[in-house]
């Protein structure tokens, strides 16, 4: 986990050693996200992908108040999941313009709200055509929206497979016709396509394929559609490495594929603005979970290292979040990164349930009570993604350093 | 799911169709647990087990502050899992002297919040023990203690085990002659054990024998211990039936091992309660999760009941709460529960996630938008165990009927 570099046998985070850093959180369990690698990882990825790209958020991998900030000024557009979600792109300062709310089951207040805000509604039903536009006559605005479409081929190798063979998300591409013409007798304002084909992917060749074949769909589609094409969404699925023998994601070969597309989209769809929507991708990495050790104990001949936080905070780590098999996040001692003395140690969390397991049986950093486990790789599904009020233990904070 | 009547096609829990109920909720989802079910629940294990059992609530299963008002007037105690969940305990006046207190990782602030409340400490550590002797010192009253004990057996066809082997949980047996004599030395109040073996059990003879297992081996070290054993804490286990082809746990043969236990007990460990804690086995069948339909989808050739909750209120439902298979509760339609037009349907809830699944291609009465689905046996493990802040969306409430 080379982003953080090791200072004085501890890690440093946002310029802060891990101990400082704790001191002055003034509380553990917590989670600590990095400024400058955030800015880092949009620096080059704008640096390898074409100009032309426009770069998204998808807040659900992370709605920290402070980072949604961050990331509203870093990236050209905010995608929300949710009501609660819009709030906090909205409070961010994001520009209406360029925020788009996608989600299966948006309820009419949502939707409502959604419109009279401005913001772009990813349409995913027959419903919701019906319900914007009855607000948008309430509203006397009409509904800005996109249409989510559930494609005819899935992203190989995804973690989660959102499109592709029957699916809750978006509308089948067959149906596609009627629901244009029901959108064009709505009067609802058309402008463009979302195609979200999975998610966490670390083949490019994927990817690039997902891509080639989304932006090939909405350019068919577009001869049917109700107004040109200024918005089409290809998605995401860069995924980051969490567990040995993951091996980055190449992004050169995307990169290759993406100015392609956009050459032809310049002739084939001459208004529309090619969006990638990353979420894990870019917040993933530059976020940590910090837990004190409270308890060092030997059962058995296994060290185990009850830390004050767990599952409670960290759902995905403790392989409880759609993993088949459970593996270890990258995990180390902070404040003994580079220690010598190393062991085969289990970091568990309070609870009194065998699911809260933060490192099963992992070499690690010789620890002692008082000390800081670290788990990486944890900026995205962490805080918001756990089951916070489980077993009715003190509840974890956020910083952004 | 027998213990909800249909009464004109409707669900009905608490006395209230399920129509009213959501009515008077004023929101949905929600969840909704029968006073009348939990207070039969528990008429009838005393009716089964011998009168000198002592049952205790294990709050972890549903921490809802009425629920555990109502089930501290019910039960002979209540066992809880954090300092939070001692608060809760506390408010609903349930009586220190019965309140018991386990966890591997519990802070400082916790123990001391627990001494000074004057409930009983399962000792899970040597920590534990100079810790309490030096808050014991500092507020001039020894704290009361249990020894936790990890068995070297295991609670054969649990849904997780709790003991046996390298565990974080309680102090391996072997451990137990050096803990009892600092526990001795610290001059910590002494009151006895706690083994608990495993959860989620449904065979009867696996619940007897490390019942008895148990027993023998507290009675053992009971010759070691430094005062009389005035508490013995035999776990509970009990399973609930959740999947199809899952059987209803048999009391009758745990009734008459627990009364031969009693009956040796009155001899062997003549000052000795005798306690089983059972949560998930008071609760889990009393509660539903209930949650409307926003969209009624057919996506090649399937259908899919878009709810406005799922995952983020009720993991376990969603198959993503330490369950290896997905496997499907039990859901019906509440308001058309004994329709006789039926379908093979999914319902998902609103999230942007194919792991937001809560029934699988299910067999259900045919469903519209607006109509409420209700998942079965959700009292426990529900509200409190899932990332309820996940994508945004608005929150569950929890009523008591």
């Amino acid at each position: 986990m080379s982003q953080f570099p090791i200072v004085g046998g501890e890690l440093v985070v946002g310029g802060h050693r891990i101990s400082e850093l704790a001191e002055r959180v003034g509380q553990t369990p917590f989670y600590a996200y990095d400024r400058g690698l955030l800015r880092q990882r949009v620096t080059e990825l704008r640096a390898v992908l074409p100009a032309g790209i426009k770069l998204h958020y998808a807040m659900k991998a992370n709605p920290m108040p402070a980072l949604v900030c961050l990331m509203a000024g870093l990236v050209d557009g905010i995608d929300v999941a949710s009501g609660g979600e819009l709030k906090v792109a909205l409070d961010a300062g994001a520009d209406v313009a360029e925020v788009s709310f996608a989600g299966p089951g948006k309820r009419a207040a949502e939707l409502r709200q959604a419109v009279a805000a401005g913001v772009l509604i990813n349409l995913e039903s027959f419903r919701e055509v019906e319900l914007l536009a009855s607000i948008s006559r309430q509203l006397g605005r009409p509904a800005r929206v996109a249409v989510r479409v559930n494609p005819d081929f899935e992203l190989k190798g995804s973690g989660m497979k959102m499109g592709g063979g029957p699916k809750q998300f978006g509308v089948d591409v067959e149906l596609l016709p009627e629901l244009l013409s029901q959108v064009k007798r709505s009067g609802l304002a058309f402008e463009g396509f979302h195609l979200f084909a999975g998610s966490q992917n670390l083949r490019a060749e994927s990817i690039c394929e997902a891509q080639l074949k989304s932006y090939e769909l909405a350019r068919r589609l577009a001869e049917d559609a109700p107004a040109p094409v200024r918005f089409l969404n290809l998605g995401g699925g860069f995924g980051i490495p969490y567990f040995p023998g993951e091996t980055r994601l190449d992004l050169a070969p995307i990169a290759d594929n993406l100015a392609q597309l956009l050459d032809r989209a310049r002739s084939e769809l001459p208004k529309a603005e090619l969006v990638i929507e990353l979420g894990r991708y870019l917040v993933g990495e530059a976020g940590i979970y910090v837990t004190r050790i409270l308890d060092r104990k030997v059962s058995r001949g296994q060290v185990f290292l009850v830390a004050d936080g767990g599952l409670n905070h960290h759902l995905s780590a403790s392989g409880n979040f759609g993993q088949v098999i459970r593996k270890n996040y990258p995990v180390t001692i902070g404040n003994r990164a580079d220690s010598a003395e190393r062991e085969t140690a289990s970091v568990v969390g309070p609870l009194c349930t065998p699911l809260d397991l933060l490192a099963d049986r992992l070499d690690l950093p010789v620890a002692q009570e008082g000390d800081l486990a670290v788990i990486f790789q944890s900026g995205a599904y962490g805080s918001s993604a756990s089951p916070q009020a489980f077993l009715g233990h003190s509840g974890v904070t956020e910083v952004l350093v």
